[in-house]
C-alpha cells in the first residue's frame, strides 16, 4: 500500500490530476447517484486517452479513456480522480479493465468510500503488478464529489444551505420583501446550483409570503420539499404548478383538510410525518435516492437544519447594499448560542466575486 | 486649461502617479487637517526627486521633491498626486517653488478642492509658461484624500461606519456577547483605522453593555466620543480612563446629575446638545476641526448616522462564521425601507481577506 505524500507527487502528477476533475466536471449534476469522475492516459509524457462518467448508467471515466488510447494504454500510467471500481454495478469493474490493458501505473485522486469498492480497487491492481499512487490533489478531488462522499460515508444527503443577504446582514427588508437581494449573475448561479441539486427544501413562511418557483430555468430541476407542520397554505401559489417540477410536502397535519385534498388533486405530493424535523426529512430524501438538497428557507428553519447536522456546506451571497431594518429576518435563527465563541466556524472558506456580488462559501 | 483622457495619459504617467500616492500614504494619519501628499520629479526618463508631506505644518511634497532634485528640476515634469497650492498657509505656495525652480510640465492627480486653491494653482503654474496636466490616477488620488475633498466641499466631517459581523450578519450573540466576531489581523486593521482616524464614536448601550476602550494600541489615538442622551451611564466604564485617550460625552441631559460631575472629575468633557443627533454632533466635531468619524457604534446610532448623511463609507468585516440568534444585533437598524429596491447601493465596492476574515468597503 502507497499512499503519496505531497513531496512524492510531482507538478505533472498535479497538473494531470487537475486534467481529470476538468473533464469530470463536464458531467456536472448528471451522475448522481454515482460520482463524478475524469481520466487521463499518459504514455511517455504525452496524454494518449481521456474520458469522463457521462451519467448513471454509461461506462466509468477509465473506460472511455482506455477506448481512447487503445493499444497504447499498455504500460501507461492512468490518472483517475477516484479509486477504480472494483465490483459489478451497472458496468463491469474497471480494475479488470485496467489490468487487461496492462497498465503499468494508476494514480487516483482519492480512495472511493463506497464500501464495494474503499481500497480494494487499489489492492486488486496492485495485486496484478500495477503501481498505484492514491492522494494527489486529493482535497479537490473530494471537494468535487462531496455529496457522493457524504452519503456513503454518514448514509444520510449531503446539505446545502444558500442564502443571499445585504451587507448589514439582511435577507429581505423588514416587510419581508426580498427580491432582489443579490443580483441577476448570483440568481443564475443558484439555478445551476439548483439544477446540479435533487431536492431544493423551504419552509412554509417562504411558500406563504415569498411564492417562489424554485426552477432551475430551463435547465434539469430538482425536486421542490415544502416543510410545513400546519399545512395551513395558500392554494395560489407558484410550488403548487407541478407542470414545471415535481413538488413534495412534508406536513405533521392529518390528512383531513380541504387543502390536502386540493393539493393532491393537482399533483402535489403530501407526506405526513409524525415529527416534521430537518433530521427526519433528510432521512426520507435519502430512503428516495436524493442526496443533494439544498436549504433555500428563512432563518428559523435554517438554523433547525444547522443544529440537527442537516447542513454540511453554506453558501452565503453578499450584495454591496445596506438595507437597514430593526427586525428584518437575518439568515440564521436561533441556535443557542450565547457567546461568540461558541459560533461555529466554517472551514475550507471560498469566496468568489460575482459581478458586483460576494460569495462566500465553506463547510460546517 | 487641459484636463488628460484616459487616452493622452501614459502608463509611464500613471505608474510616477502610484509613486506619488505611494510617497504619500508614508504620512498616513500624520497630515491632518492638510491632505496627504507626493511627488516625484522626473527628468529624462528617469526619477531625480521625491517628496511627500510629513504632517502639518511642514512643507509640501513639491518642495521636498524639488530639494532632492536641485538643479535637475530645470526642465524636469513634476508629477504631483494634488494640484500644487497657491496660497499663503504655513507655508509659502508651491507654485512659486515649481516656477522658481523652471520646471517644464506638471501633471497633477486631480484639482484641490480647497477653496483657497481649486484650480488657480493649475491656472498660476500655465500663465508662467508651463505645461499642466491633471486627472491621472484621479481616482486612487482622490480616495486617498476623501476626508479632506469630502470636508473642504461638504464642511462637514467625512464619517466611516465600521462592523464586524458573522456570516449570518450578527455583530453579536443574542445575549450582546460579541468579543471576538473577527480575527486578531482584522481587529488590528481596526486599531491601525482608529489611529488614522480624528474620533471614535459609540452611543450608550455600546459603553454599557461592551466597555471598549477604542483605542488605537500604542499609535496615534482618536477623541472618543459617547451619544448618550439621559447620560444614564455606568461609571466604572474604561472609556472614562482618559489617561489613554480623551473622552466627550454628548448628551441631552441637563447638568444636574451626580454622574455629570463624576465624569467631569474624572477628566472626561460633557457637551451638553438640546438636540442629540448624528448631525448636530457632526457639526460640533467639524467646528472644533476634526475631520475624520469613524462610528463604532450599534445598528440603531448606525441607522440614525447613515440616514442622516453623517456615513459616507462603510467598511464590514465578516467572519466566517454561524452564531445564529433570533433577536441577535444586527448592523445596521431601522432605515424605514419597504422594499428590497431601495437599499442603499455601495459604490467602489473593495474586497480585502484579511487571514480568514473579509473585509467589504464601499461607498453610499
Amino acid at each position: 500500500m502507497k499512499n503519496s505524500s505531497p513531496d512524492t507527487q510531482t507538478n505533472f502528477d498535479r497538473q494531470m490530476m487537475r486534467r481529470c476533475l476538468e473533464l469530470a466536471r463536464r458531467a456536472e449534476g448528471k451522475t448522481s447517484p454515482n460520482p463524478m469522475v475524469g481520466s487521463v492516459i499518459v504514455k511517455e509524457g504525452k496524454i494518449v486517452g481521456e474520458g469522463f462518467h457521462p451519467s448513471f448508467g454509461q461506462p466509468h471515466a477509465e473506460v472511455f479513456a482506455l477506448r481512447e488510447a487503445g493499444d497504447k494504454a499498455e504500460g501507461a500510467t492512468v490518472y483517475v480522480s477516484l479509486e477504480p471500481c472494483n465490483h459489478y454495478g451497472k458496468t463491469p469493474p474497471c480494475t479488470d479493465a485496467l489490468i487487461a490493458a496492462k497498465v503499468a501505473k494508476v494514480v487516483a485522486g482519492t480512495i472511493d468510500p463506497d464500501p464495494r469498492v474503499s481500497g480494494s480497487g487499489r489492492e486488486k491492481l496492485q495485486a496484478a503488478g500495477i503501481e498505484v499512487v492514491v492522494g494527489v490533489e486529493e482535497t479537490a478531488c473530494r471537494e468535487l464529489n462531496e455529496v457522493f462522499i457524504h452519503r456513503v460515508t454518514n448514509k444520510i444527503p449531503f446539505g446545502i444551505l444558500k442564502y443571499a443577504m445585504t451587507l448589514d446582514g439582511k435577507i429581505a427588508a423588514t416587510t419581508g420583501h426580498s427580491s432582489w437581494v443579490s443580483g441577476e449573475e448570483s440568481r443564475s448561479r443558484v439555478h445551476k446550483l439548483r439544477s446540479n441539486c435533487d431536492v431544493v427544501v423551504v419552509g412554509g413562511n417562504t411558500v406563504r409570503y415569498d411564492n417562489p418557483r424554485l426552477t432551475s430555468r430551463g435547465q434539469k430541476n430538482p425536486l421542490r420539499v415544502v416543510m410545513s407542520r400546519s399545512l395551513n397554505l395558500p392554494l395560489d401559489r407558484r410550488l403548487w404548478d407541478i407542470e414545471e417540477a415535481p413538488t413534495l410536502v412534508f406536513t405533521e397535519a392529518v390528512n383531513n383538510s380541504q387543502l390536502h385534498k386540493q393539493l393532491v388533486d393537482k399533483g402535489v405530493e403530501i407526506v405526513e410525518l409524525e415529527c416534521l424535523t430537518p433530521k427526519e426529512v433528510m432521512k426520507c430524501l435519502y430512503d428516495r435516492e436524493l442526496y443533494s438538497v439544498l436549504w433555500e428557507c428563512g432563518g428559523v428553519l435554517a438554523a433547525a437544519a444547522i443544529a440537527e447536522g442537516a447542513v454540511q456546506k453554506v453558501m452565503a451571497f453578499i450584495a454591496p447594499k445596506i438595507i437597514g431594518g430593526e427586525t428584518a429576518p437575518s439568515p440564521v435563527g436561533e441556535l443557542g448560542k450565547n457567546l461568540m465563541s461558541e459560533a461555529l466556524q466554517l472551514k475550507r472558506v471560498k469566496l468568489q466575486q460575482i459581478e458586483s456580488d460576494f460569495l462566500i462559501e465553506g463547510y460546517l
